[in-house]
């Protein structure tokens, strides 16, 4: 048995870990050390199999041993092609996720009304689509096919990327990334990287620059903003978070994936009348719905479900012995929760077309017969309350903290203290004036996932924590704030961990000092904001001091993300490399050379104590550069 | 030195593998031995990298060691996932060149008079693009926009499914795989493969079925059916091929790679005369191009440009230390050449801005200045025939056939055959009477590329001479085609090879038995000769007494194919086993459990002799079915 004390700094996974291996159950953590050594080759990215005559593979320790794949491909079009390949995977995953919820609000036009016309109308008009003498619904279809159209349209760049300070447009059509079709970025990047293609590691990343800009400033911000048209802008509310949200006395539903299409709906029909009284009649108090990874996020911003936990503890949840059913769909479900359920009464119940899962019972959502499936759904889980079985053991560990921190709720806030109403959209003025004065340093978005490679949550936590004390104002998504607000960090009292300034700018504008800002396609709202920042200063985002830090990422979304962050400028440190250190090229570019490049570049610090003096010494740089 | 005898069976390549060992020239063959052993995992498709966890390698061999990934994906999630991203992948590659000719078609009208008005015509029917009161520049312009809108088009399925067997049609429509856009279907298959979608290896081919069709029926079939229309549809002619096309007294480029956008130009420029002067000021007799790989069967059958060699000559053909310029586009141009022309005087010139190879010269093409931008390129190698150092050695070895067997050049053929003028659009009743009266017992197409795995054109050879002495007709394209044709099998004479009702067939037709049908999106050609051929008979594709096979196969490009073909109702033979035998459920549905769903199945036969055998029995099978 591994000794988990070494792996998390989170009391809950602690117990419920002992719990699994009391109970003879495998973890990600057990895979993970069954696993070891893992491939070097692959580690290092110069493991080649885009074609049959591979795999190839580039021996770099030793003078012996092929310097070039069959095809002559070297170390740094191998580490290249894997690198792009990995972020159109991402790009991928999070633009198909867009592409989900603008087909969603398309096909609820007429149906329901939004949640947030006042988005839509900003939208459309940003968009040039007229809205004189048209209700909201005939707007809501006519953005809806437009978000559709950024997907394959045939000319033209993608319309967010307006958004963008000027300078850093003019930069991206000057380098030739600025993407087109967010479908077609991600086509090529997979084109350019078949056996014979591009062979040029700088052209490589410079079509991945393009797929991820997709993502970024494409599908996951085209995923953020309907989310918040169709079911509203999250506004700051207290959430409970960790896996003490479970309840042993009712019926537990874990709704776990990314898209808040399937999870709005449970939601909903966990407060159905008679699927209550039908709860009650199993012998439950009540239905406890819960939300993990970043449906957790999403149910937590707009509903204030609670945060049950992050992409570690999705096995976990189940080993409570308290979980009816877990419900989820698309991305970060781990294969090996059948496995898990079926030692237990939870029914894992897939609901996405794009993603089953042997073992598991599959119920296909629709958002088109949203409520009616989502019934049906949440009703499988009442009914198999009494089929609990063994022991039922939920830790008594939770947290609460203040979540929902949507940029226009920021803005809120600041106009709230400047009481600011000649501006009418909002602004940024008080949030620069912190910076400029020096009260704030800067600030950082910490986000991510978890991986084995680092200790669980613990890296994200550290880092905020030593970020807080030197006045740095924290913003983060996905795990990065399951880990954040489980530590008590999005709470008021977690001030204590902030240097003075920030403490006070925290207690004037009364806010935690780690802004909940949602799911990780909402990182485009920190790319908006950071573009208000930048606009409001005349500057571009690259001339901001702020950066970002994924310290336990894992997915290739994460890469893809990683990748438009410094594409937009900003300094990004990873606390896990990239499968690319076999190229000393191509190290080199994404680490050094492309700061010269974009003004953004990657770091790669595994110490999270390490990488927030680096990023301390960015943004006093950052900051001298600027003048202030 | 490796012995050469055992890997090739081409006279050219022996030769001019001993001149580059004499020159210590690494070949491809070179770096594959040096490659040896290559990695079990990958090649079973065992190891996962898909995420950062990784990468994890399932362990089949023996009990111990790992059984599952870190995540729990099993081998079938694995392997699945790792079939599915190469079919995306290839298809992507496939269809950015369809996208890309009909970019070149889009941006051309107006300006130049496309060459086949017929086939335009009949496009624009197919797609219910009015043609009436408009001229040919517009409607090849909306019909070039429409083609470009099938790659991103938000509602409906791809135009030319209507092309296949209604039977077919209803069966991927019951299925859910008839494909939507081109590029979602690509996107798509990356979202359902990455970590935590979808586990479920039957959904996940699923997908990738529907991204190989938007290759077959999309992507390739638009490349193909638009580069008709603009550079015209082939018609039979002779040309010569093998590396012995080269000439040394002339100035020779060598085009490799795969759009014709490019190759059109070259060919143009080439005989300006003010180049061809300046040749001979440079003491050359001329200039002669020649094409390589794919785009050496695009220029030879519509100008008859001769067709030097295969992916595997590549290197060789600048060994001569003949070669001026090798003038490459996209797709299979091996890294290598740099290294290798170096050696030389070759300048390689890279023209796309999807392929830089370090060490080029990088001339972007662009079609829109297409003809000024080919002369430059083809001056570049004018003035360096002047630089030849070393031997030049040009084997004294080529062959001569026939090419150029488009669908509409059969169709003739059988027209002029039965004189049947009463059908206008043209009959393939001549060669079903053929096939149904047992003369023919059935076609195969030969197709794919070449691979270190498999003895270098020796298997396609073999093949197709069993398959013709059992008197089936065989079509081939790709390298395959070059395999054919350098070893005699597109002349007349091939006759010898054939049974007696083949022979026949031959000889009353004036063909030869194998007919180059072009380069490798042309094998969307054969498609559409199919869905006549079962059209005409009122049954499926599967129905009939054909198959495919891809002895020598390497590229993700050829698993996209198989995989369409495969989803098209065909029987698949590959010589070379896709990554997935390490997982049985994978195999098996890839070789037996499909052919329930779809009618068609892979085999896996490394022996040529026996793929044929296998074929010869699966033909039999089939007439006996249709009771013919």
């Amino acid at each position: 048995m591994i000794n988990c004390e070494l792996f998390t700094c989170d009391a809950a996974t602690k117990k419920l870990y002992e719990k699994a291996k009391k109970e003879r159950i495998d973890t990600v953590w057990d895979r993970a050390l069954a696993m070891q050594p893992q491939c070097g080759f692959g580690e290092m990215g110069l493991c080649c199999t885009n074609c049959s005559m591979g795999p190839c593979r580039i021996v770099k320790v030793s003078d012996d041993g092929p310097k070039a794949g069959i095809c002559g491909a070297t170390e740094d079009t191998i580490a290249s092609r894997n690198f792009a390949r990995a972020v159109a995977a991402g790009s991928a995953a999070h633009s198909d996720h867009g592409r989900d919820i603008a087909l969603a609000l398309y096909h609820a036009t007429g149906k329901i009304r939004v949640k947030d016309e006042e988005k839509l109308f900003k939208i459309a008009g940003e968009w040039g689509i007229a809205v004189e003498g048209k209700d909201a619904s005939r707007i809501a279809r006519e953005v809806a096919e437009k978000a559709l159209s950024e997907f394959g349209k045939i000319f033209g760049k993608l319309l967010f990327l307006k958004r963008a300070p000027h300078k850093r447009q003019n930069l991206w059509d000057e380098l030739g990334v600025a993407p087109e079709a967010i479908d077609r970025e991600i086509v090529e990047v997979l084109h350019s990287t078949h056996m014979g293609s591009d062979a040029d590691y700088r052209n490589i990343i410079r079509q991945a620059i393009r797929a991820a800009l997709s993502d970024g400033w494409g599908g996951s911000m085209i995923g953020t903003e309907l989310s918040d048209v169709l079911f509203g802008t999250p506004v700051p509310r207290k959430v409970e978070a960790n896996l003490g949200v479970l309840k042993k006395e009712c019926v537990n539903i874990v709704v776990h994936g990314h898209e808040p299409t399937l999870s709005e709906a449970i939601v909903m029909a966990a407060r159905d009348p008679e699927l209550l009284e039908l709860a009650k009649k199993q012998g439950a108090e009540g239905i406890n719905v819960v939300g993990m990874c970043c449906t957790g996020n999403e149910i937590a911003m707009r509903h204030g479900i609670p945060m049950a936990g992050d992409f570690f503890q999705q096995e976990l949840a189940i080993v409570t012995g308290a979980v009816e059913a877990m419900i989820v769909d698309v991305q970060c479900i781990m294969p090996s929760l059948a496995t898990v359920a079926k030692c237990y009464h939870t029914k894992l119940i897939t609901t996405s077309p794009k993603a089953k899962v042997p073992g598991a019972i599959h119920m296909e959502f629709d958002e088109q017969k949203g409520l009616d499936i989502a019934k049906r759904i949440v009703k499988e889980a009442v009914m198999n309350f009494k089929n609990r079985k063994g022991e039922v053991y939920i830790p008594d560990v939770k947290s609460e903290g203040e979540i929902g921190y949507s940029l226009e709720a920021i803005i809120k806030i600041l106009d709230r203290v400047t009481n600011s109403f000649a501006h009418p959209s909002g602004t940024v003025k008080p949030l620069v004036d912190a910076i400029k004065s020096g009260v704030l340093r800067g600030a950082v978005a910490i986000v991510g996932c978890n991986n084995h490679k680092q200790p669980h949550n613990s890296c994200h936590v550290t880092l905020a924590k030593e970020l807080l004390r030197r006045d740095i104002l924290v913003v983060t998504t996905g795990c990065g704030a399951h880990s954040c607000i489980k530590a008590g960090l999005m709470s008021k009292e977690a001030r204590k961990y902030c240097g003075k300034g920030l403490a006070t700018v925290c207690e004037l504008l009364d806010i935690p000092p780690v802004l909940h800002m949602g799911s990780c396609v909402d990182i485009s709202r920190i790319l908006v904001l950071l573009s208000e920042v930048a606009n409001y200063m005349g500057v571009d985002i690259s001339d901001l001091p702020v950066a970002a830090a994924a310290p336990e990422w894992m997915s290739e979304k994460a890469q893809s993300i990683g990748l438009y962050a410094v594409a937009s400028g900003i300094y990004v440190v990873l606390g896990v490399s990239p499968a690319v250190t076999g190229s000393e090229n191509v190290t080199n570019y994404l680490t050094k050379d492309l700061e010269s490049v974009l003004g953004g570049r990657f770091e790669i610090e595994k110490d999270p104590v390490k990488a927030a003096e680096k990023i301390a010494v960015h943004i006093e740089n950052k900051r001298k550069r600027l003048g202030i």
